[in-house]
């Protein structure tokens, strides 16, 4: 084959009769735009690609949870509700006017749940009528001391600032009253630093306040009416749903362990690590559900910061079953004939541990203090019990049947067994912690008959994708690295 | 005794000698007006000491870290120099003028770190002047279209309103855009529903641009030149402090275990709780490093993602160490002629790991590659093989020696032996963390005279409290009960 021959086959490049250097360069033109034409292909694939894969996880996020691009909606209705409520009024008169403070109390304050926009609200509302108060005070001592006013001002704005700033350290503040602090130096330094007379200062005060009050009422009208999500609601959807995720995954790992070596992969028995992560989520709900008023079957004091003991409780039982979960993926194993000796009883005591953590997600779920749950644990004991007992005598059932086997090879399920006593006990603490919640939220008795039927119910229904909000949580170790 | 003496004894009542009913109302008075004083000074005492508690624990906070403090002073000055720049111009002309948008942002934009700063100012610039520009087209097009115009307005501040706040679902536009979406909105929707005319909003957009652009620079200069907090170094410190404290806490729990059994409390060996919980603070610095700009040993892309892998490595490790505690702290125990046996080289072990862990964390610290290290890690694995063998030849020394014990009261000891070889496993995830970004870091390469001299100044120094930001946070599972 000749070079031209090749070079044709190949049909890179174009061969022009001409000299020398002057072929080299349309060679090298050819290429190049065939190149960046297929570096412009390929981009357009990739971008597209991308673009496509980037749109249906958007919109994966509206549709696992709908009330989400409902919210988006809400914002704009709001916006759209107070710009024309502002369009009919002779008081606007453009961006620098009232209706700015209106539009702007709505955009800032419009949060997700409606705990997040009731705690806004209340910290704006309060934070502007006392910055006010106060800088009006220091306005008026300012005026009368003639010279010193320029000092005065900046003096106060800077001691207030300085102050109100490290406040937002203090941990209480922090998470009851962030916004507020905020808002407060806002407010008292445009005050502060304004040109106008007290008496104007008062008037324009109070039209501000009464326009911000507009923004309020409109925004939780809005949050409050339409498809509301309550923080409240969110907190025990994710404890109850953490809790059956923590039930399956003590299932999972004993299935997978005791299982034939080719089983599956673990999907059911990872839950443990949506558990081990909802501890910032928790707290955020329940700082937010304080400030929600009484709806459905929350009360005005419904216990919210207990929560976050029954979390930890369930947390303790999480960090357990990770160290059980390891047992199971670790290569060092106990013989199979080993193995299967503990295996009915290993198994029922993780069924019974699952049983417990359910029938205690079901009293939180139907808010009624479950009769059974105390017959569960009380069952999960006795489980527990026989498997200690086996314990016990399994070195002298192996010594009698299978004198070849060493103790070295046992100590992997010996240490499985360990780690499943050591998780009954922490479930009794999750169990413990539910029945104080029930005390203290004033849990209904649930009659025998009830029981029996709910525990149907409970075991048809499938869990609803709502009650797993942090299901894209599952791995979020890896979520720092992927972003 | 008479009554009238049992009284005068008592000496809480007077007795008037005037008719039954009118000595009856004194005494009860006489009782009401001692218990009102009672209560008000029992409730004066609780006040002054409620008072003077949390004055304490908020002087404790400046007192612990005055990087919180400067930065109450540097917020008060940033706004200062606003207002005083404000005040010598002649654009000034009170609230709604100009220099009200260049104190807004001082407020809304000035953060803790730089990085937090840097990010809501990027934000806030690019949001405003994108939606700036957006609405200005969008109302020149309303202009054009006579009648509709309302509509056109009403309906993009609708659509646009709803998008953007759905795309804050997005973990990505959440994690590095959250600010941005809230002005973009706010700017959009004043724009929008104002009355101006085109020509007057884009002079106004101009002016509010560059008042923008004046508060920006005036924060960011206040912030990184005065006592910069960088979240990058935040970051970096938190690392190196966790993994020294989970190296504390192995030590100190096979200390507890293997000690007499009057031992002191576990204060050292609580460390790991830290790492448990340090996930949240982790991601947010992590987040907020990527805006920094390159400083003092970190460079423009330092990668700062990647400590977020060392922090889940130094987690799971956490987890059995966390095992491991609730193991030194149960009640069925292993004799303690059974414990001597394992003592020496299970401390061996527990010494090795903390070795290797504090080498790790002296290798990130001084940001070198220690050569150290991998012996450091060969010593450990040395270590737990001893370890390893001891406990297969275990059960025959105890039968050569010690007949009366049983299979079943080694178990505890045997648990708590094969967590600390599951925990030695999971150091090396650590070690190979730090090894990757050792890399990725491109850390410098220690010469061996370094290495000594750095060991020794290492374990000279104590850790300065500064490096341990999250200190309050030991036992947060307790915060929320508390809050």
């Amino acid at each position: 084959m000749d070079a031209a021959a090749r070079e044709a086959q190949a049909g890179l490049e174009w061969r022009v009769t001409v000299p020398e250097g002057a072929s080299v360069t349309v060679e090298h033109e050819a290429g190049a735009v065939f190149r960046a034409w297929a570096c412009l292909i390929a981009a357009m694939v990739t971008a597209r690609s991308k673009v496509s894969g980037f749109a249906k996880r958007v919109w994966r996020i509206g549709a696992d949870d709908p009330r989400k691009a409902a919210h988006g909606f809400k914002v704009g209705l709001a916006l759209v509700l107070v710009s024309v409520f502002y369009y009919t009024r002779p008081l606007y008169d453009g961006v620098g006017g009232a209706a700015m403070w209106a539009i702007m109390t709505v955009v800032v304050v419009f949060e997700y749940t409606v705990g997040g926009s009731v705690y806004k609200c209340f910290n704006r509302a309060v934070a502007t009528a006392s910055a006010g108060v106060l800088a009006l005070g220091v306005h008026w001592v300012a005026d009368k001391s003639g010279e010193l006013e320029p000092f005065i001002l900046s003096g106060s704005l800077f001691l207030l600032a300085a102050a109100a700033t490290f406040s937002r350290f203090i941990p209480t503040v922090k998470a009851r009253f962030d916004y507020g602090v905020t808002i407060f130096i806002l407010t008292y330094s445009l005050v502060a630093v304004s040109g106008y007379r007290v008496d104007e200062l008062a008037a324009l005060a109070q039209q501000r306040l009464s326009t911000i009050a507009i923004g309020i009422f409109m925004c939780l009208g809005v949050c409050v009416l339409i498809c509301p999500v309550w923080s409240g609601q969110e907190l025990h959807r994710l404890t109850v749903s953490n809790m059956k995720k923590l039930a399956g995954a003590i299932e999972g790992c004993v299935d997978v362990y005791f299982a034939e070596p080719a089983t599956p992969a673990q999907a059911k028995s990872d839950g443990y690590k949506c558990v081990l992560n909802s501890k910032a989520s928790e707290d955020a709900q329940a700082n937010l559900a304080r400030w929600e008023p009484a709806h459905g079957k929350f009360g005005f004091r419904h216990p919210y910061s207990h929560y976050a003991k029954i979390g930890a409780a369930m947390r303790g039982c999480a960090y357990c079953v990770e160290a059980l979960n390891s047992c199971v993926v670790a290569e060092a194993q106990a013989p199979e004939h080993v193995k299967q000796l503990l295996r009915e009883v290993c198994a029922r005591v993780g069924a019974q541990c699952a049983r417990v953590l359910r029938e205690a997600s079901r009293s939180v779920e139907t808010m009624t203090s479950s009769r059974t749950l105390d017959f569960a644990v009380a069952d999960m004991n006795t489980a527990v019990h026989e498997l200690q007992g086996d314990m016990r005598s399994l070195p002298s059932m192996l010594a009698v049947k299978l004198s070849e086997t060493s103790l070295m090879d046992m100590m992997p399920l010996f240490t499985v067994a360990s780690l499943l006593v050591e998780i009954s006990t922490r479930i009794e603490g999750v169990v413990d912690a539910v029945e104080t919640l029930a005390t203290l939220a004033e849990f209904k008795e649930a009659s025998e008959d009830d029981d029996d039927k709910k525990r149907e119910t409970t075991e048809m229904t499938k869990v609803h994708p709502l009650n797993e909000p942090d299901a894209e949580d599952a791995s979020p170790e890896n979520q720092a690295a992927k972003a």
